[in-house]
């Protein structure tokens, strides 16, 4: 998860991200338009791997060149609840108010977060929350499958 | 699309339709859940295809046997817009309630709609709608290719 | 629930069928855009009745001039099952596809749905559906509050 | 927004939150549920105000006692996004996860959001936010009326 508005830095560490996630065989969920999404997805199929986008808008021809399932929501911001919820650990990189919407949905449904150079979250009272932060890429998806909950994967991935 | 508790002849068609869908190198989308849902996806899988499951519920382990990516929503039957938009066209088998909503969808968004023995449906003052009425899963795949919309493909089902 | 686009005569049923609910001390749940909607809310106020509308769009100023209570979810076509589920009761007039989709929604969830001149809808292999045909709004809505489930309803309006 | 598990300080900044936000003729939206959305609603009623529950699940009797009209989602974690857009103005009172998520998603989409007590959040790199910090109740409801977006009034709160 990241921003369609980025930096060269964040669309460096999703593309080594998203290879590394495909090298071990995950499927690269995203929201499937630019910046941080479009560098995961070229990164997954680089590295041979499967990718879906989640797009807020209405036509499948949003998606960027490098998704292979695009799902077409219409729901604007509230697909960032699906984009969530497909994914069995979301990695942060980076991003927006709309990442820091996604990390605190992951977060709230239970799924693993792990943040890489992301939002810095701050209950109120004070005190640690789930996410995890992670300094490099490998790091990141070391982490992200450590924790990966129990979704499933289609045999073409095995 | 179709329902959960459907007839044993619902079955059969279903499971020929996703054989027919993944045998021309498409992607099946449905539901993910049980009955035509898991008969089309089974259907694709027996052909070799790919399977796309868009989940009501909160957990990707709701999908059927034969889903290779689930998408979990937790948007109960908001969801059946998703399903609907992510589908370059739709195939209506049988079907209750739920199946009637998404006929409606996709006809209201502009996507292909192929019946088959499924609802009938009379607009105000009568005349006709856009849902194409198929006598064999043969001729609705036929008719769902013919008209399907600009969606995309990843490149392993070419 | 009814089309943005329609005949004088669904305005006409539209705008009776709001002052009745109104009149009753019912409040009027719509789509919040025109044609129909409008209608409706314009006769809800006219009597003196409190409208929510629950908008597809982003901004509470896609609200007709007649809704106190604009819901705004940028959910596209998902919104109908907020407007559905919103309501004790649902009354369809005329309608096109979206007004199709609420029919089905509300069946599907168990509210009851009476229609007036609307679709005709009849299930695979035949029979009878849930919709409650009316043939004045007098019968509508009286249908309408016979059967309305348990929702609640804000003091202002007793 | 707010927890529906708090603090009982929590209790009295939301409660009294209400009694300002209705005291000054506004509509008081929430969740609908418990905790800092049942105070709000309490408060906002007994300064004879109107109250708007936007609620997760598929029935108007999960709503406190305090909501005049509950909107029924059935979306989960995503009717956030329906709550946050149907505020003009958007005040964070302690809270959890899905408290930091609608943060997120008003500033995600330019609606003011006033915190109190609430989440402390850092972009990446550091930076402000659009976050407006405020110490009292009496600060944080003149802060969100100064800078209300664009909504609709219903004539009865006039």
């Amino acid at each position: 998860m990241g921003g369609s508005e980025c930096t060269p830095r964040a669309l460096d560490l999703a593309r080594r991200v998203g290879q590394l996630v495909a090298g071990r065989g995950g499927i690269l969920v995203c929201g499937g338009r630019g910046g941080v999404m479009e560098a995961a997805a070229r990164g997954a199929k680089e590295a041979g791997g499967v990718t879906v986008g989640i797009l807020p808008g209405a036509s499948a021809e949003d998606a960027n060149a490098f998704i292979d399932i695009p799902v077409v929501t219409e729901l604007a911001n509230a697909r960032n609840v699906v984009n969530v919820l497909t994914s069995q650990a979301v990695i942060a990189i980076h991003g927006g108010y709309g990442t820091l919407s996604e990390i605190a949905l992951a977060l709230r449904s239970g799924i693993p977060v792990v943040g890489l150079e992301t939002w810095s979250i701050v209950p109120p009272g004070g005190g640690n929350t789930g996410l995890i932060e992670a300094r490099t890429p490998e790091e990141a998806v070391e982490a992200a499958f450590l924790r990966a909950g129990p979704g499933r994967r289609g045999p073409f991935v095995e």
